[in-house]
């Protein structure tokens, strides 16, 4: 669960009977949060008042353990909606890095969907498989180690995701692995290798190519003085979508 | 089912035996449609090629009958994730409109999940309810035709989304129906209506207000002339969110 | 000048004596005219109110005589600062199209300046050359008719603008022109040229190399409901700049 | 002039025989600099190749002295354009802070032109003068240390631009300052200003009346990695433009 102060921080605690909790405005003993429900107030040994909350997926993907550049919530709602992820869907996820947008997968097509994550790079199974453990989503993925340049050993998904540091490489394999009229979706940062990727979709049976990206801007969330925060995030990804048809 | 056109055109249809159906590039013969799988391949009557493809969340919304202003996949899936929005939850929808954000909290809520909607304007009852049968989630949503400026009869629901010309007005009964921790999002197109919210929300008890707008810009999928295309979406709404604490 | 009516059209004429000047809301008679200073009030023969006014250079660029994709005044303005344009300055404007940057080149020039206009499409010559007449900035502006593709017969000029669809071809002849520490501008509209480009000036002597595009916005001008408009322009240009220094 | 060393950094120095200058790479002797050329070559003493450059109008924005909020380059161009400012224009500019864009608008109306700055605060009077005679554009502005409330004592001016806190009780005395079809330009940073200045603005006569904001997206300058720098400035000010008609 977190604990949200009033000044706006945001902790991630496990509740431990004995232990304090500590912030930087004081600390929270873990025997006051006991009987607590979700929202009630609490105070810290310095008087700044506290809630304790349940994290939910944008909280989950900023606590988590990161090693990796990740899938923003930004990005990773239109990708959700663009690859039509809904119950009990088969699809393949490669490039699982912390794992974020794996959990968002695995959360998405329900206790009833499976999710094929793939990874070469054995220290970010890890992270991605404790990631996934710590949401209660890890038994909805099947994870394997290994390069996927030669094909998937999954056949017949419902949609299939990459994020690779090469996804033109990856195009033939992933036709290979969808179903008809199944939904592809890749992010990759550069225009570069956006119109390579662009080029390989081209020589293989894809329509409905898309490219897109984002700007989100936050603003000062105070009547009198609205306006957009004066900086914000100005590039994750490009994001590429495309349905595979039959040769 | 939809049909793509190899010009990139695309039409919804409903299989009945005998018919053809018309698009502006030649007929299709619904005979011929019979024993096709997704992806395969169909040519109209002047030689064009075509798809059949399962039309996903996005294609529905665009697709489906539409008496008001929509809320865009772009905004959508941001919302679903800010909303926290998973399987089991029970939700309130205020402003059904067309049913189209109803539609995706259904969806997401699962089968176990419960939408209750809320409309006052009987025509729209009628519009979201004859698309969310379309889609097959008709019977996740709890549909009232009322206004709820004096409150709902639900209580302690995970999540509210407010999509009224006023939700001004509708911040401290938002308040009396979520459960503790609960997140409420509201969508509203003008700086002074947002205001006003933002106004409202600070003499309940939320936290974590956030306001936010995004700017999603569409690319010339052609690998030698890659570049966002001249035109595009510049606003459709201000999102703003907010979590329940006790008093 | 320019007749802007209360509905907000407006319209640019040339008074001559004994016309009627006709808008789609009625004449306007061009003795009504004379002796009205800018900003007065005329009406029009079906009794809306009319003002005279005098364009400036937005209202020029936009009535002039266009044959060509336009540099726009949301570039124009960010381009003449980062060219550092200043009275008395030379600079080379290549690829003169309708001269719309030519003209403002020119006017920020000021009477001691001078722009040496490079346009190789005969038409195109005498657009511009027309459209500079109009202005007033003709004499200000020597323009040659002649591919550069083999080098100006100016040197040290102040800064360079190239508009042309190949710009990377054109480095070395601007490095050729430019004094050292003057400034190039180039516009190109697809990642691909502009990384085209970028290669181009690195085997050159060019540092402080950037790249800009921007966003524009425009807001509905309407106190009560203040919000961006609907639709914007989304891309019009690439900006790279970049200073010469000596080898 | 300004040092611009081949990491990057830029530097603005005077020249003094018998001084070193300074960098974070190591010193340059002044004696170095003398009979050099803009853009050749020197090294400082850790042998980091550097150039001379002359400071142009961005530069000097960014070198000046500031103790404000200034107007930013990427908003100051499009101003100018849309104020129409050239040669010999008079202009009055309210609220001077640094003096930035009163030296933009004084090196653009040239040397028969004439700016008149008012500013309230004497510190910025101060600031904003010795900035502008740094520039050598001090003789062309008329600063006036006093509150302009209660109107100008100059009239029938080309164009007005007002940087102040509250524009909307600058606007009757604005329209009294402007002659008929004059442009007035302001800038405000929030929403509930804006509306409150589009509020006055009707109820004067004025017309044509527009708002704008502007996003500024620079790029990596790299051939093999071409795409948006990560973060950007997301807002600096609206922009509010209208003309005088007689009432």
């Amino acid at each position: 669960m977190s604990v949200v102060l009033e000044s706006g921080n945001e902790y991630l605690l496990t509740v431990r009977n004995g232990d304090n909790f500590s912030t930087h405005r004081g600390n929270i003993r873990h025997s006051d949060i006991y009987g607590k429900d979700f929202g009630e107030t609490l105070y810290t040994s310095q008087g700044m008042r506290a809630y304790i909350l349940p994290p939910g997926i944008v909280e989950n993907i900023f606590f988590m353990e990161r090693k990796t550049q990740i899938v923003y919530p930004k990005d990773m709602g239109f990708i959700l909606l663009m690859l039509d992820v809904k119950e009990g869907d088969s699809i393949i996820d490669v490039g699982l890095g912390s794992g974020s947008m794996c959990g968002a997968l695995a959360r998405f097509v329900g206790e009833k969907g499976k999710i094929y994550g793939y990874e070469r790079r054995e220290k970010f199974v890890e992270v991605a498989s404790s990631n996934l453990e710590t949401w209660g989503l890890r038994d909805r993925v099947d994870i394997r180690c290994k390069d996927i340049i030669d094909g998937f050993d999954i056949y017949n998904v419902d949609a299939l995701f990459l994020d690779v540091p090469s996804p033109w490489e990856y195009i033939k394999v992933s036709w290979d692995a969808l179903k008809g009229g199944g939904r592809l979706g890749i992010v990759s940062p550069t225009a570069g290798k956006v119109m390579q990727t662009l080029q390989e979709l081209n020589t293989h049976s894809f329509i409905q190519v898309q490219v897109w990206e984002n700007l989100f801007r936050e603003f000062k969330p105070i009547p009198t003085s609205f306006r957009p925060f004066d900086r914000m995030i100005a590039h994750t990804t490009y994001m590429i979508f495309a349905r595979k048809v039959c040769k």
